[in-house]
């Protein structure tokens, strides 16, 4: 059984200075799989390394994906974090409850992550979407302010001092772990494609928004790879439906043709 | 009886940009007092009010002294912050130890600071033992280099968890309530309506423990009334496709036959 600490993953990161330091506060608290998402400058940038002050194994290590997709696909738990947690069914958490349940997720031998967004805009209402849970800092409302590499501190310390004061058995997760992102999205987008030719995304300008809300509502399920499996033939079986009317129908008209 | 939370004191900083990445911090953690024994390149510096994003009030009235001594003159508990605890008599506690006690004298009216280093050296024993407590950021041995304000931060993170832990929940009340079972129970009953009629259930004799599978699954995202309705609505066009390939087979036959 893996036993893996959360995978820090940053979603269009701007800068490479800020890239360097996150990997110094990974090194800091025990962490060093570090994942990007479509970094503004390219990568590799020797300026990271320049300021990660001699933290070049999260650097040396980092890969980078085209998209968020593909960068959560392996992860069965990924939280996003955001000083705006925006109109969602997802769960608000504190840093520290947060660290809680990556504890008790990664006990149970589960991949798991924490999404970061860029310095600049924080995190889509897309990007959120894909996430399970939502961490927010608690930080002054008058002023909200924290750089990249100091959110990535707050978790990372919080995740650390689980390690510190051993497990928190708080925790019991008997049931089978959660699918995977890549198998959610599967589900997604098996379900959006049908839902795109039964013409249910109207008026088109709202089908960003309903998928999402469709894909909040699923993903905070957690099911399993199971449960996934079953979902997509229920999918499947409702649209496949069409497929079978219409070859009776054929059939149907074959006989009175002949 | 005053409340004043803790004044944040910088003995020996070397770079402005510093400084003023302290008072960002300090400022999203409610924090606001701010005190410089020698900063190396004097005071003020503009490069410290550049790199605080606005968070101008903790340099604006930071004070300078000349000696670690006069900096804390007035303050009834001092604690140094350290990576190396020295040997020393006083306790060595963790940020969030540390935030308790403050806390405790802050509500019995006393004036209390925390004790940063200079960027390079840290404290110096004779600094220290200034102090009545050591605080201790519980960092891996193996990597030990937070910066300045990243210590901060985290310190500053304590306090105002402190400070929050009450009125912090506004969040969870955000979330709207989940449906009722009446609500979900149609759903399940649609959707186990619209399977029958594709075929789903086979064999028939696993029909039962499939629909308990199906209804655990979707019971699991605890979803409101907005989101039932939106999955039935998935349910229906979805099924209801059928319906339309079906009226557009009739109507090609039509056509044809005319």
């Amino acid at each position: 059984m893996s036993s893996r600490p959360p995978v820090i993953i940053l979603n269009e990161p701007q800068l490479a200075e800020n890239i360097g330091a996150v990997a110094r506060v990974m090194a800091n608290f025990g962490l060093s799989e570090l994942r990007l998402v479509r970094p503004r400058d390219g990568w590799p940038q020797d300026r990271a390394w320049a300021s990660a002050s001699g933290a070049n194994w999260p650097l040396d290590g980092a890969k980078v994906f085209e998209t968020l997709g593909e960068a959560i696909a392996d992860l069965s738990l990924v939280m996003a974090t955001t000083a705006r947690p925006r109109e969602t069914q997802l769960p608000v958490l504190t840093p520290r409850q947060a660290a809680d349940d990556l504890h008790a997720r990664v006990a149970a031998g589960q991949a798991v992550g924490i999404l970061f967004g860029g310095e600049r805009a924080g995190l889509e209402t897309q990007d959120i979407a894909l996430c399970q849970a939502i961490v927010t800092i608690p930080v002054d409302e008058r002023f909200r302010s924290l750089n990249l590499a100091q959110a990535v501190a707050l978790n990372a310390y919080e995740w650390r001092l689980g390690v510190d004061e051993g497990p928190r058995q708080a925790f019991s997760h008997n049931a089978l772990p959660p699918a995977d992102q890549a198998s959610m999205m599967g589900l997604y987008e098996q379900l959006e494609r049908e839902l795109d030719d039964a013409g249910f995304f109207h008026p088109p300008a709202k089908r960003p928004s309903m998928i999402r809300n469709l894909r909040v509502a699923l993903g905070k399920a957690q099911m399993t790879e199971q449960e996934v499996r079953t979902m997509r033939g229920v999918v499947t079986a409702l649209s496949k439906g069409r497929g079978r009317v219409l070859a009776k129908l054929a059939a149907q008209k074959a006989a009175k043709e002949e």
